[in-house]
């Protein structure tokens, strides 16, 4: 079992077969040294790919993001979730629907910091459907950068989220892969693959 | 001048002689390395007052906090902010107005990751007419909790909100103290006081 796996295990709660509660260090309360560790196993997963930016999601992307950045030297851009915005040109917008929340959104971010010719490192708290993964790609796209890949925390592996990115292509590390919620217990998969163990 | 007062006069845009931008590094894009040394910094200031967790506010309050709570040894919690709540008996909620937007939004924190007897440093981007940082207090106190004091990045000097905090009887630690944002240029205030310096 790898570090993030024990922390879920030992700190997570199934509320259902489709949900995961980790507000104890990740989605209200944060453990830094969680968080760290977390943004150490991006970095030397991704350290090769000439990242140039890690772009996340507010609120609960940033923590892991800014740990990354740390460990990578680079900057973290955080996207902004509205439920409408004013138009304006100096946005980047996609529109992500939330499945939890039934409900769309728009992301944006500022074409200043976030530009063509740019590799980018994509990361975010957990991959469901996918949906604010591919908000944030079209993101990297529109402004004519390159995603280097996707970097999630947990990744509710029976769920589509995954499936979708790699079916375009996208590379996906995620650090924890839930296979299953049901019956009140977490269990993980792994796909053959360690992804990491401390 | 110290170091956070550099990144903000080469960064800092004066768009009015109200609102300083500092997207570059803290409010949308997030310069890592600058983050790290703030929370360094508040961890220094608060070493010794035996703080046991960091409240902040999403989104730009979550880096320096991260930071900082790596820092002292102590978890994060981040406040929610959104127009109305739901009414929920497990969380702690306080008002505060935005004059920013002209609008008041309600914050949030729940029960379960505020407690009494807990020592709060309670972090924040800007500190300007003290709204949220009154709010954030609020709730430390609804928890039966102690303010041990406020870590803000940057002050706004020539508004109310550190006279508001000092009237309470709070600590009030900002890192860089903007006395003037006229004519587009951006001068600081120290009181006499070396707060820091890199």
């Amino acid at each position: 079992m790898n570090f993030l796996e024990e922390v879920i295990l030992k700190e997570g709660q199934a509320l259902s077969d489709q949900v995961l509660k980790v507000d104890s260090f990740l989605n209200h309360q944060i453990d830094p040294q969680v968080m760290q560790k977390v943004g150490q196993e991006f970095a030397r997963l991704y350290r090769s790919e000439g990242i140039t930016k890690v772009l996340t999601i507010e609120s609960s992307g940033i923590a892991p993001s800014v740990m990354a950045g740390l460990e990578l030297g680079v900057p973290v851009v955080f996207a902004r979730k509205r439920k409408s915005l004013t138009q304006n040109g100096d946005l980047l917008t996609a529109k992500v629907y939330s499945f939890t929340k039934e409900e769309e959104n728009e992301i944006s971010v500022s074409k200043k910091w976030l530009k063509a010719g740019e590799k980018v490192l994509v990361i975010d708290d957990f991959l469901a459907h996918g949906e604010a993964a591919l908000g944030l790609a079209n993101l990297v796209e529109e402004a004519g950068a390159e995603v280097a890949g996707f970097g999630i925390v947990i990744e509710k592996s029976f769920q589509s989220g995954r499936e979708k990115l790699l079916k375009k292509g996208y590379r996906v590390e995620s650090l924890a892969r839930v296979a299953s919620l049901s019956n009140g217990s977490i269990t993980f998969t792994r796909n053959g693959q360690e992804a990491w163990s401390l």
